[in-house]
Parts: structure tokens; C-alpha cells; sequence
């Protein structure tokens, strides 16, 4: 009877799934090539889809199978599968169904128009458009929290969205320490006499020429092209459709190839992950990457940690150099590494190097925990952004288009999200820390582009389990501890202590 | 009451229309270039949405919009484009409740097992493996023809499911005397001393340039790129997601260039089809083309009647040898002209030039026709194939690979389908008839370039309807009168005596 059950409940959740993969692919198609005209009526047929989806998520069918499953006695007899899908699907029915349908709905315009709206403040640099959607959108999650219930802080609540598990808490305790560190560290190398000398990095470099050699890349890094695809566009990301079929996508910088092959990189490692989770998950809300944080961990780790790493390029400078003879040739390797890894205080996020990256979601975890707390009111952003700025990174926006309205994320509602970026982060360094106990010759190995064993070590640890893990339980189980910022810290400090000779 | 009643049948068949566009979209990401390990799991999506919409279409809730909505009362209220749809619905609904669901179940199963028997019997040219799958496939299909009946001949019924109210009477007509005139065309042409010189077509032209040149030569027919795009497959096709989004493909053979500019603006009439039909139509079932016909004609009359035409290449023969100038520098118009223009017979169908076409046709009509009414079995079909084949075009195929095991149709259980390419032909014909009395000037408008004047008038009278106008019922409205085959007689006569010198 409860077998009968659970492959009825599983055969439920396979469909949403399969809606799912069609909205994704649909979604891949608009922004990698879809006719302009056809846009909107696709936007209709996503939203369409989307909605079913959204309705299967909280029937009354859906509340059946939770109600018959949930027990003990039916509980035990599921599969490890079901039960994990089971879990998700009930918190993810306890989530929408706490929110007044009437008010989700105003919500979601509410979104469409506010991404609108920050475009248009964005473009003209003036915050106090955007400000009444901002304080709009604030008071909705705060309502939400309310709903949904918290423990500890209001804002645990957010984080728990992209980051299961996670707390105020343990971010205040490892954000605290990292930027206790990395504050003076970017200081001592601003004010270093030993700038990396970069000029040669903005040569024009054909686009064909960018492709071919982010081509060979991904073919070494184990990206399997059987199994995905690279396309251009103006944001690029990756896209698990299922394990099967993970797509990415980049950016060909003409003036700067630095755009399209890290950028690359960071894509690739997302697709890894994406690509290894076991096919035993596919059709259930389980095949994809278990948090924000964790997914970042594994593009990080493939461009910082390999491909930002010197025994990377000491394989690979010379067939760069093939690409683009006339602008490397009279470069050295080492002036290259060093070029590559310049660290330098920006006020935009997207383009910070991988030193002060960091600082720049510490100022955006603080105001988001802050707002959520009370603490702190939508008017004063752009100020308590400027002064943060200036605390962390010593540079100051001079308007609120380089400022407080450069990201995207707050139009769309999505707080709690940023932290994930710096989290990923320390994941990675803390993976590759374990990593070395297991292949102590890792420099050897990116220098012969033997990638498998670092690529198997993460599969064996962090990409087969899909969702079937928590983000601090995979941590924990692959590294043998909590949190710690202390890997990050140092091999951040080791590192450009030797560039920039402090 | 009833207009709250059509409202909610309308929003029932939108959202099976939007699933319809996904799947849509899911097959030409299959065919354009999804990745092959993918293919599996993105067949199963598909699957699930096809069956979806196949329950949708047979759901108790459909049977209750159409009893509700077709009395007479009910019906009178209903606005245009909801009346038709309404047939639509109920013709589909009444086709598919016909067939018991097991025996459906059976046939889908046959059906894909079919179409893989069918390849490896072609690949070894041995019709006696594919021979008991083509039985049960005709024996299938004389079975649904008794569920759903039929007037005069049972082969009309599906004749309909391709070209509604299409019958054999009709067919027996213009196809009687489409080969009457044929058959001693090709061979005069056989037999003419004046052979056009062709060997100068078969020289490399390199795949980017008959891509910039497709491209230009798109442009210029009229082809909306924000409304679609061009790319590459095996077998090419357009598809209409909505009337927004068509996109078509092509395929590049370097030692051919032919394939890739007829075969592409074969595409582009499909898809200029698709790109007119009303936008008050979308989210409907009328969005498509009338009939398998209808569209043929389309294609057609692009490829043959302009793309063919003396007038289009004295107007772009120059820009092609712009593109190729060895391979064409030292050839003149007429000579090229000829030579595009050359009819052989031949025994592959889609290789056949436009005069000997037809007669790959009627082989095909003639045993469907007598196969349904029992007057042929199965097992003789190799060789009344290739005596009819001797017959019309006066060649014999030397093995069934090349015979009776060419195309794939009916290893899909696609019976009735072929009519449709040669009644495309005859459509072409007469609409070009017609078209010469509102626009005289024709042969100079292709000489101008200006083709927006031909593509309105194909608008005006074929594209915008969609489906809401039966194919005949196009016919008669855009040329006054009934089917015709002397057209496209006339048509081949003059072309082929003046390039022949008959």
C-alpha cells in the first residue's frame, strides 16, 4: 500500500520535474538566441508552465501524499530517494502554502515592476526611483519571515532559502574573522611598490580565437561536450537541464580575454558539479546542487584554485601564447601569473578580483541582516553603502549606479542570496585544504593537466549527492570539520604576500 | 453563461497549446544540437507533455466544453476564432475517443519499434525485415479507418488527417492526368539532344559563404529574423513555435551548393507562412497551416516558381558569383540557368528535380490508394514499386534500399502524407495563375528584388486564415475555381520545352 504510494508521489514529482526541465530549456533558448519578437509570447508559455508547476507544489494531491507519507510507520518503509524527496516537497509546500495567495500575487508583480524600475534608477543613477520598490519588497520578506516563522534571527530565514542550514550566527563568526584579515591585507597591497604590470592583458584578442582556446580548456578541465554545450551571451551562466545536458555560457571581451576564459572556468566548474550528480536523482527535486553556497564553491575552486593557479598556467601559458603570439610573446609566464592575479580595490562587484571579491559581499550581508533587523531603513542605503565602501575597500561610489544599485538581486526580491557568494568561497578553499591531504601533488597535477583525480574528488565528496545532502553535512563529511575562514585567509594572505612581495 | 463557458474552454486549450510549444521547442533543441546524452531524458520530457496534452484533448472536461458549446444556442454566441477551435477540438476529440487505449498503446509501441526495423532493413536493402512491420502498420490503419469511417473510399480518411477534405476522386483526376501529360515530357526531355552542361555546379563552396549568401538571399524573400533564425541539421525543416517565433534549418554540402540555397528557401516559404498567420490566432490550434498541402505550396512556390524562375537569377546571379567567383566567373547566366534547372530521372525521391517530382508521387499515391482498398498486399509492394518506377520515369531500382524502403514515412504509420508534395505542386501552380492577374509584372518584381508585394498576396489570401479555412476553401477563394492540375502542366510544358528545346 505505501509502495503503491510512493510511486504514485514519485510519478508526481517526475512530472513536475519534467515541466521544469522544458521551462529551463525554454529559458536557456531566450537568452542564448530566441527570435526578439517571440519573447514575450514564450515569457507567457514559461509562465504558464510555471504556474502548473506552482499548482502541483500545493495541492490537495500533494497534500495527500504528505499526509500519507509523513508517518513513522510509512515514513521508514520509503526509499532513501522518496524520503529525501518527500522532505523537500514538504517544505516546499509548507513555504507557499503559508503565504495568502492574493498577496503572493501582488508580490510577483510587485517584482516584475521593481526589475524594471531598478533598471531604469540604475541607468539614470538615482536611487530614489528605485526606493519605494526597495521599501516595498523589504516589507513583503518581513511579512514573510513572519509567515514562514524564524529561529534565532528574522534573517536566518532568507539565508535558509539559498543556503539550508545556515545562520546569522556562523556568518557573523566567519565573515567577522575574514574581514578582520583581509581589510589591512588589501591596504598592505595597495600600498605595495610592486604592482603587477598589466597593459598587455587589453590587446584585441578575436573572439574565434577566445572560443577555440576556452574550447580546449573545457575539454581538459573534463567539461564533457556530450553532455552540454557552449554559447554566447551578454550574462553568462550554466544550466543543468539534467545531468545529461549541462549547458554553459560566456562572454567574448575583444579588449580583455580574461572575461571569456575565467569566466568560462567559473561556468565549467558549476557544469561539473551539475554533470555528476547521480542519475538516480533525475525526475526528482534532488538533481541539482544542494545550496548556492556549495554550487559556488565548485565554480570558485575551478577558477581560483586551478585556473588563477601558477602550475595552471605553467601547462597552459605556452598554448595561450599559440592563441595570441604577438600579444604574449614577449611576456614572461611569471609576469603573466602575476598580471592575472592583480588585486585591486573597485566598486563593482562583478568585475573585483578574487583578494577583495570578498569584501564586497561582506558590505551587502551587512545591510541585508541589518534591514531585516530593523536596524537600518531603505532611505539610508546609499549612504551606509558609501561608508561601508570606503571602511572595507578605501574607495568611495561616486553615484548610486556604481553603488547601491548595481546588483540586480534586491529588485527581484532575493535577499539572503549574497552571502552565498563569499561562502562558496570559503568552501572552496576549506575542499581544497582536505583536498591536498588526499593529492598532496596537486600543483604536479594541474601542471600536467591531469585533472581527473581533483575532478573525482569532488564528485566522490560533493557533485553525486545532488540535494540528498545539506550544504554543512557535505562540508563537514568532506572535510572533517565546521566552517572555518582560516583556509581562505591563508591562502589568500600566502598568495599575495608572495605577488605583491609583502 | 456561455460566453464564461467559452472563456474557460479558450484558457483549457491555450495552456495545451503552450505545452505544445514547449515540445516544440524540445524537438528543434534535439535536432539543432542538444547534446546526444541528453537526448534520452529529453525524450522522456517530451513524452510526458505529448501525453499530457493527448489527456487533455480526450479529458472529460473537454468532453463537457464541447457538449456544452456546440447546441446550436451555444454555438450562435461564440466568436469566430472559438467556433473553429471548437472544431478543431471536437474532431480531434472524436478521432482520438474512436480508438480503444490499449489498441492506441499497441500502435505507439509498433510504431517506434517500426521506425528502427525500418532503418536497419534500408541499411541492408532486404524489404523481408521490415515486411511484417509495414503489415501490421497497414493492418493498424485499415482498423481506424472502420473506427472512424469514411465516404466513398476508405483511403480517404486519411487523405483528411493530412489535407482535409482531400478525396480519391479528386486525386484520380488531377493525378491522371498530371501523368498523362508527364510521363511523355520526361521522356522527351530524356531523349533531347540539348543537355544542359552541369558539371561546373559540383565544385567546393565553402560552407560560410553559402551561409552568408542563404542569409542575404533570406533577407531580401523576406524572412523576419526577429522572428526566427537559420540553422543546421541533417534534415532540414521550419517550424512555427508561434507565429513570433519560426525557425528553419539547412543543411551545407560543400560540393554542392545547391543543397543548401533551394533547400533553404524551400524552408523560408514554410516558415513565411508561419511568420503571417493572424497573432488573434495564437494560443489556439489554428495557428498552423491549413493542411500538409497548403504548406507545400508555400515552400514550393519559393523554391520553383521564384527560386527556379530566370527573372530571381539575373537579379542574384551576380551576387552568387560574388561569393564563388572561380566556380562561376567563366559560366553565363543561361548556361547556369539550364543547369539549375536540369530534369533526369532518378530514383530517390528527395534528390528529384521539379519536373520529374510528380511522378515520384503518384508511385507512391497509387499503391497507399490500393493497399487500403485491398487491391495490393504488402509482400508484392518491391515489386509493383519498381515496375511503376520503370513505368512513369522509366528507370528500375536495383534494390529496395533505393526503392520501396526509401522514405520513412510509412514506417510511422504515415499513410495518406505523400499526396500532400505533389498537391502542394498543383496549389503553387494555379495560385501563381492567379497571382499574375493582380500582379502582371511579376517576372520583373523578381528581376527588382521587390518580393514584398508577392509574399502580401500570398498573406492576404493564405497566410492570415491559419487554420480557420479549409485548404480547398483557400484554393477557391484565392483563384475562383475548384483544383486544377493544367497549371502546373502549362507550367512544366513551357519551362521544360524552352530549356530542352522540344
Amino acid at each position: 500500500m505505501i509502495k503503491k504510494i510512493e510511486q504514485q508521489f514519485l510519478q508526481y514529482v517526475k512530472k513536475m520535474m519534467s515541466y521544469n526541465e522544458a521551462i529551463s530549456l525554454m529559458y536557456w533558448d531566450l537568452r542564448t538566441g530566441a527570435p526578439k519578437k517571440g519573447v514575450e509570447q514564450r515569457s507567457e508559455v514559461i509562465g504558464m508552465l510555471s504556474q502548473e508547476v506552482f499548482k502541483m507544489s500545493t495541492s490537495e494531491e500533494m497534500a495527500a501524499f504528505i499526509a500519507e507519507l509523513s508517518p513513522k510507520h510509512a515514513y521508514e518503509q520509503l526509499s532513501e530517494v522518496a524520503r529525501h524527496t518527500l522532505e523537500e516537497c514538504k517544505k516546499e509546500y509548507e513555504r507557499n502554502k503559508k503565504i495568502p495567495a492574493d498577496e503572493y500575487k501582488e508580490y510577483v508583480v510587485l517584482q516584475s515592476k521593481a526589475e524594471s524600475v531598478w533598471e531604469e534608477a540604475k541607468a539614470k543613477a538615482d536611487f530614489s526611483l528605485f526606493r519605494p520598490y526597495l521599501e516595498k519588497l523589504v516589507e513583503f520578506n518581513k511579512r514573510f519571515i513572519n509567515y514562514w516563522g524564524y529561529e534565532g534571527n528574522p534573517y536566518n530565514t532568507l539565508l535558509d532559502l539559498f543556503e539550508p542550514g545556515m545562520t546569522v550566527d556562523v556568518l557573523d563568526q566567519v565573515f567577522g574573522k575574514l574581514r578582520e584579515r583581509l581589510v589591512p591585507l588589501v591596504q598592505e597591497v595597495v600600498a605595495s611598490p610592486h604592482q603587477p604590470e598589466t597593459s598587455f592583458l587589453f590587446h584585441p584578442f578575436p573572439k574565434e580565437k577566445q572560443r577555440a582556446f576556452s574550447l580546449e580548456l573545457l575539454q581538459e578541465l573534463g567539461y564533457d561536450f556530450a553532455k552540454g554545450r557552449l554559447d554566447e551571451t551578454v550574462h553568462p551562466f550554466a544550466i543543468g537541464l539534467n545531468p545529461n545536458d549541462v549547458r554553459i555560457t560566456t562572454r567574448y571581451d575583444e579588449r580583455d580575454f580574461r572575461t571569456a576564459i575565467f569566466g568560462t572556468i567559473h561556468e565549467c566548474g558549476h557544469a561539473l558539479y551539475e554533470q555528476h550528480i547521480s542519475e538516480k536523482l533525475i525526475g526528482t527535486p534532488l538533481c541539482t546542487g544542494t545550496s548556492m553556497g556549495i554550487h559556488e564553491s565548485q565554480s570558485l575552486f575551478y577558477e581560483n584554485f586551478i585556473a588563477r593557479h601558477y602550475s595552471y598556467w605553467k601547462r597552459n601559458y605556452a598554448r595561450l601564447q599559440q592563441y595570441a603570439p604577438e600579444q604574449f610573446s614577449d611576456v614572461s609566464l611569471d609576469a603573466f601569473y602575476r598580471a592575472i592575479n592583480e588585486a585591486k580595490p573597485s566598486l563593482i562587484r562583478i568585475e573585483a578580483d578574487e583578494l577583495t571579491y570578498p569584501l564586497h559581499i561582506m558590505v551587502r550581508y551587512e545591510i541585508e541582516k541589518q534591514l531585516f533587523n530593523g536596524e537600518i531603513e531603505v532611505k539610508d542605503l546609499p549612504e551606509i553603502w558609501n561608508d561601508k565602501y570606503e571602511e572595507y575597500l578605501g574607495i568611495r561610489p561616486h553615484n548610486d549606479a556604481v553603488g547601491v544599485l548595481q546588483d540586480v538581486h534586491w529588485s527581484g526580491g532575493s535577499f539572503g542570496y549574497f552571502p552565498s557568494y563569499a561562502l562558496g568561497y570559503m568552501y572552496a578553499a576549506q575542499f581544497k585544504h582536505a583536498m591536498l591531504k588526499d593529492l598532496p601533488h596537486f600543483d604536479e597535477l594541474l601542471e600536467k593537466g591531469e585533472l581527473t583525480p581533483i575532478r573525482e574528488w569532488l564528485t566522490e565528496r560533493i557533485h553525486q549527492f545532488g540535494k540528498t545532502k545539506k550544504p554543512l553535512e557535505i562540508l563537514r563529511d568532506a572535510t572533517g570539520e565546521a566552517l572555518n575562514a582560516d583556509y581562505l585567509i591563508r591562502y589568500l594572505e600566502e598568495k599575495y604576500k608572495t605577488i605583491y612581495q609583502l
